[in-house]
Parts: structure tokens; sequence; C-alpha cells
């Protein structure tokens, strides 16, 4: 199937997603705990973690529902990945010193509210969750690796891959090509969680480049275009 | 601690458990569908699979209610470990050409009411689900993996470590040394845990051994210590 989206789309639709939202108005990422001599890494380390921590959990919850047991299994391999990359971070902040479970703490708040609005209403809505949501978090995550330290830049170098994103996008086509009425919810949901998530995005993002957030169009322009074709996949359009 | 419990203890409680009980009552494992000629290996690898998938799914529910952020991470730990046998199962299935959802699906009624009995009214309970319930069937199917063909054997040999242990234990005995309260109510919890998951336990081990019950006491007793050593672990009776 081809998209009426391209490249440039996604650059304007970027463009005026950033230029309808004023960045002063941002609720500011709560980091007052922190006092160690990078912030920002600790923040970013505890924010992944905590992230994909309540990501698998959405999964474990949306699992027993599943339609069919293939769809449970794939509920899995989403879980699977999250838990992967949620271990890895986990594994990293132990090796710099740091205490999980408090760097997590300061966004456990604001993640818990997002998920709550984004778990989804039943199975389906939570696959699209678990794909396009953790998808759009990932790509952030991994793009974002490149303001940290070499050193943990290259240990954390393959933890947002898109390993479990063929599985997904096969048990999700299946049922949408069955039934269209599971297309048309989902492409309905697949907007709101696009909106959702860019807001988590930018707050995210935020602490990360403070002053110069006109350089970070780019980032926003991938991102969407990425999201595009992830619903491509499904055969839906964003 | 030193526990009032013991071997041979063990083993007399064993017996006695036994004894209660007609194996011709048990409620055979519906095996009809598979057709494979080495049945046997088909219905260990679908139940183990689905088994742990379903564990998994009662960590991922249960998260979200723990009271402290390192009981939700020791969660995800337990979840972790319930997924990696899961996927490594599920693996298995695969190399041996066989459908994991069609190998699971004879098993999903009866593992689905036997977690619903005992998955637990709150994070407490079902951290020691995870402990407990996990600990005997990972036992269980550990030992039987003994029966299984050589090559089979090798590559599951060390997919029930019981690795996830010492985390959940530290995190469950800190909240019962808090407060004694919850220490006796684990306590009552573990006791018809154990009475569920030896029936559940006795049913997957008599389609391995149907016609000589009697050689399967020593693997009784072994599971019953073991549980015995769990239950010390947190300071409470079994």
């Amino acid at each position: 199937m081809v998209s009426w989206w391209n490249r440039k789309r996604a650059a304007q639709l970027a463009a005026a997603w950033l230029a309808s939202r004023n960045p002063r108005n941002a609720s500011p990422v709560e980091r007052l705990q922190l006092d160690d001599v990078s912030p920002e890494l600790d923040v970013y380390l505890g924010q992944a973690a905590y992230l994909q921590l309540s990501l698998y959990e959405t999964m474990g919850r949306a699992g027993a529902a599943a339609p069919t047991m293939s769809g449970r299994l794939v509920t899995g391999v989403l879980a699977t990945t999250a838990l992967e990359r949620h271990r890895t971070i986990v594994a990293e902040i132990e090796r710099t010193g740091g205490e999980p479970a408090t760097l997590m703490e300061p966004h456990r708040e604001a993640i818990d509210r997002f998920l709550l609005r984004t778990s989804g209403a039943d199975w389906y809505e939570s696959m699209l969750t678990g794909y396009v949501t953790a998808g759009i978090l990932n790509d952030l995550f991994g793009n974002m690796l490149r303001s940290l330290p070499l050193d943990v830049r290259q240990r954390l170098r393959t933890v947002f891959d898109a390993r479990e994103e063929p599985a997904v996008v096969q048990e999700l086509a299946s049922h949408i090509e069955q039934d269209p009425r599971i297309g048309s919810r989902l492409a309905m949901w697949g907007r709101r969680l696009v909106g959702d998530t860019l807001l988590v995005a930018r707050s995210a993002l935020a602490v990360h480049a403070r002053e110069d957030q006109e350089k970070l169009e780019p980032v926003w322009t991938e991102l969407i275009a990425a999201h595009t074709r992830r619903m491509d996949a499904l055969g839906l359009t964003a």
C-alpha cells in the first residue's frame, strides 16, 4: 500500500504541531531530588526505566484479553522487549552507582497519568499503544542517546531497536484484514495516541535541550515520519 | 531462623497429601488434539509455555499496585524470568516445527482456572504466588526434564533455574519485618497456594508417568521440601 504521507508532509505536520504549542507552558520534569553532577543522564535513565516498566505492565494487563492465542503470544513479545529494555537500563543505573527506584520515582506520576489515558480500552487498542506509543518513545530515547556520554551510548546502543515490530504488525494487520471496523477504530485511536505521546516526548526532550528548541525540529519530523510508516504498515493512515 | 520442618517432615506431609487423594479421580490433561509421535513432549512444552505466559501476565497485573517502587521493580524481575522461560520454551516448540499457539491451547482452560484462584487479592499475595506457585512448578518442570529427549533436555537445562528468588525474598522479607500482619496473612496464603499448586503439579506429572505413580513419591517429597525452604526464607512456616 502506498501512503499519501511522505517525509515533507511529516515535516509540515511536525511544524504545525510544534507551532500550536507554547513550550513555556509545558510542565517541567521534576528533577529536584537529583543531585548528581550529570542530572540529565539520571533523568534520562530514570524516565526510560520507568517508562519501559510501565509499558510491560500495560501489556501484562492486556494479554489475557487477547482474542486469539497468537495475539496473546505477541502481547508477550511486546512485554518481553519492554522488560529487556527496562532491565538493560536498570543495569546501567546500577553500574553508575545509582538507585533504580530513586531515579524512577520522579517520573512515576507523569507517566502513570499518561499511560492511564493511553493504555487502551481493549486488547486491540492496547496493542496499538504498545506499537505506536512505545515506537515513538523508543525512537525518541534512541535519538537522545546522542547527547549522553560515549560509554553509556555504546552500552545502550541497541536497546531501543524495534525488534518486536514485525510480530505486532503481522498480528494486528491480520485482525484488521478480517474486520475493517477494527481498522477504522484503530486509526482513530492512533491519532489520539500520537498527540498524547508527542506531548510526553517533548517534555522528555526539553530537559536535554532547554535552550535550543528550534534545533529539535528535525527530530520531530523524524519521529512523525517513523510513526507514519508504522501506521502504514498496518494499512492505516496516520 | 530455624524451621520446625525438615526433610523427614516434608516426606510425611507428602505421603499424607498423596494418600488423601485418589489419582483415579484426577481430571486427565486434554491430549486429544495432539498427534505427534511424542505427545508427552508436546504436552510438556505447551503446558510450560502457557504457564509461564500466564505467570508474567499475573505479575504485570500486580506490578502497578506495588506499595513501593522497589516492590514494583521486583515484580518486573519475576515477570522477566517468567517471560524468559516462556520465550525459551516457545523457541523450542518452533525448533521442533510445532505451532506454539496450538500446543498451548489445550492447557488454557485449566491454567486460567488455576491462576484465577491463585493470583492473589493484592500485591503481597500476588508476589507470594510468583514465588511459591512458580517455584513449585518450576521445580516440577525442571524435574520432568529428565524424561525428555537428551537434546531437548540439554537446551532447556537452565530454563527453570530459580534466579529470581533472592530479589523476591529480600523484598518480601522486608515488608514482613515491617508489618507482622503481612507475614501471618502470607503464611495462610502460602498454605492455600501449596495445596492448589500440588494438585496442578500432580496432573502435569500424571501425563509423564501414568503407570507408576508410586515411583513419584520422592518427587513430591523434594517439591515440598523446596517449598518449605522457600517459606523459611521469608521467616514463615509452610
